[in-house]
């Protein structure tokens, strides 16, 4: 597969939602295939909250791909086909401007200086991608969670510039229990000794407890309870394999490996932009989600998991429900997904199959 | 209503189901009413994880008692006619002897060094509060949660001395999910910079932020995420009115302000102590439930609520199937309850109708 990775500049800036400006900024970038004459076989995935650039193969700084089991060669996403598009959202800490980085004016660290941005301010930059890539039109804009929040807004900000988009365990806007969620994890990181204020890169720490806890939390929402009850279930974690001593169950100690390990990759400041800019995403925001989606041209497939509750299927009606009420052409689709939220990241042959035939139809 | 508040000294100890033994040990006790000259009118409560020996009316130190829509004269447990026993229990933090209780046999803090208890040591401790206030058979064990399943177990482990149970919003286990949020909150607490191996006391200080953290996460598993979008939705809070500068939205108010507030309250010690026991709950264990039950005698009223996701209604089947197992009186009930988890605590026409034609039938 044909992978490219690089960082690109962009020294026109952007004006974001909020009315702030960043006089420049930087995307990561990968790109698998190629763009073929007719630049008609271009596909856009947006990573969730987590993911970054690296959708698919595996890299040195990143590992396998975030969606790796659909994005490949002969693969549900073929990359023998279509040139595939991802970066790392802006205020992400994989490579592209975040509060992580350094800000040119005063050539410090970012940190909490680093502005807000927003679901629009995403698609915006990616439009921004779109041109200086020469594509015209995407074929394909999808993702899952926060990715899915894209493809939906890509559609409504740019009808024109996208045929297809894939919405996948997603909402229109999260719920009051989501923020509340997303509100626990931030006070973990804020009240974290080694938060300074944000201000931690000058004291040489990260604010890693912190990080852990809500990482914690966050993979709770992640799986289902059925899942969790199926994996681990009640069982005691034997001595001899405990991550801490305190822990007695084998979920305590899963959760405990799975925080400690992402605690040292993950930037808290980024953490905190991205749970906000998921909280305040609300794409029928000062009206309705119908209105919102009156000029929408693309054709939407939206695929909700019985085992989601962190975006459970009905929100995914909801999408489907405000198309419907505009003729748009739609289809919503609810699978059972073992993995609860996560179950977009996984392949199984009912999902692939959905996602090929609605590309290629 | 009459209302008598006593510390209760043990001076005989109580071993416990780990091995440990406590040479000695306190119950805070708070009884409502009177027992009449047959004794047949004892009713124990049994509180849920943060509650207290305080079930009902007002005090100076605990304001309303938890259970006060339910318990009091004239109401659904009528302190006129019974008489009613609640006490703090064993790993507490309200009177009872606790981490945060001095050791008798060092004259300092127990702190860390309090053992784990459980919920059958809670059980037994109560049967020796029941013996010391010449109770011979409870005629309602009841309780909501954490509390359910001490009336469970009493039902359990004294088949002659109840002769009536009701477990609400219970389960005869906690689950895989139950187990990570407890340890998510554990996590919090752990890794406060004031916690101090559990040895805070000798610094003085409290692990506030961690229990805040912890209580955030708690109060979002006690309500329904129906409630909080009936209640929050996505209204953003007014900014005369926020808690912390950080805040969008109002229900991210209200959970800082709860956090907040209960932070003040309750020992930490006894937050990771009461935790475990919820974990490490299992009426089942090393055989089936259906094993369990077989010596029961008390008749059963097990409630479940449609809107409570912590211990759903399932959870409150599965004991009811048990018990069906076993010729066991029994009847299950599920109500809407409007208040996700915490519905257990609320007085409802039904809710409060049920109860009463149970205890009088």
């Amino acid at each position: 597969m044909k992978t490219e990775t690089k960082l690109i500049h962009f020294s026109e800036g952007i004006e974001l939602e909020s009315g702030e400006k960043l006089n420049s900024f930087d995307l990561m970038v990968e790109t698998y295939g190629e763009l073929n004459e007719g630049k008609s076989n271009a596909i856009l995935l947006c990573h969730a909250f987590s993911g970054n650039h690296h959708a698919a193969g595996s890299s040195e700084d990143f590992g396998i791909g975030w969606w790796d089991q659909l994005v490949g060669p002969s693969k549900t996403i073929d990359t023998n086909k279509y040139f595939v598009v991802c970066c790392n959202n802006l205020g992400g800490c994989a490579g592209s401007s975040g509060p992580s980085s350094i800000d040119p004016s005063s050539q410090k660290i970012f940190g909490k200086s680093f502005p807000q941005v927003s679901v629009l301010d995403w698609v915006n930059s990616q439009k921004m991608l779109m041109d200086k890539l020469n594509i015209e039109c995407w074929h394909f804009v999808a993702g899952g969670s926060l990715g899915g929040m894209q493809a939906l807004q890509w559609s409504i900000s740019y009808p024109d510039k996208v045929k297809k988009a894939g919405i996948f365990a997603a909402a229109s806007k999260s719920s009051s229990q989501n923020i509340a969620m997303n509100e626990v994890a931030r006070e973990s990181i804020r009240k974290d000794e080694n938060f300074h204020n944000g201000n931690y890169y000058e004291h040489n720490v990260i604010p890693k407890n912190g990080i852990k806890t809500a990482r914690m939390l966050g993979h709770i929402t992640y799986l289902s309870e059925e899942h969790m009850d199926s994996r681990f279930g009640r069982k005691f974690q034997d001595e001899g394999s405990k991550v801490e001593e305190s822990v007695s169950f084998e979920v305590e100690n899963y959760l405990q490996y799975k925080g400690e390990q992402f605690s040292e990759l993950f930037d808290a400041n980024s953490y905190i932009l991205m749970t906000k800019v998921m909280d305040s995403y609300d794409a029928g925001k000062d009206k309705t989600l119908v209105e919102a989606l009156k000029d929408v041209k693309a054709e939407l497939l939206i695929v909700g998991f019985y085992s989601d509750w962190l975006y459970p299927p009905e929100r995914g009606k909801e999408i489907q429900i405000a198309a419907m009420n505009n003729n748009i052409r739609s289809s919503f689709v609810v699978l059972q997904g073992d993995h609860g939220h996560d179950s977009f990241l996984f392949s199984s042959k009912t999902y692939s199959n959905l996602i090929t035939n609605f590309i290629e139809s």
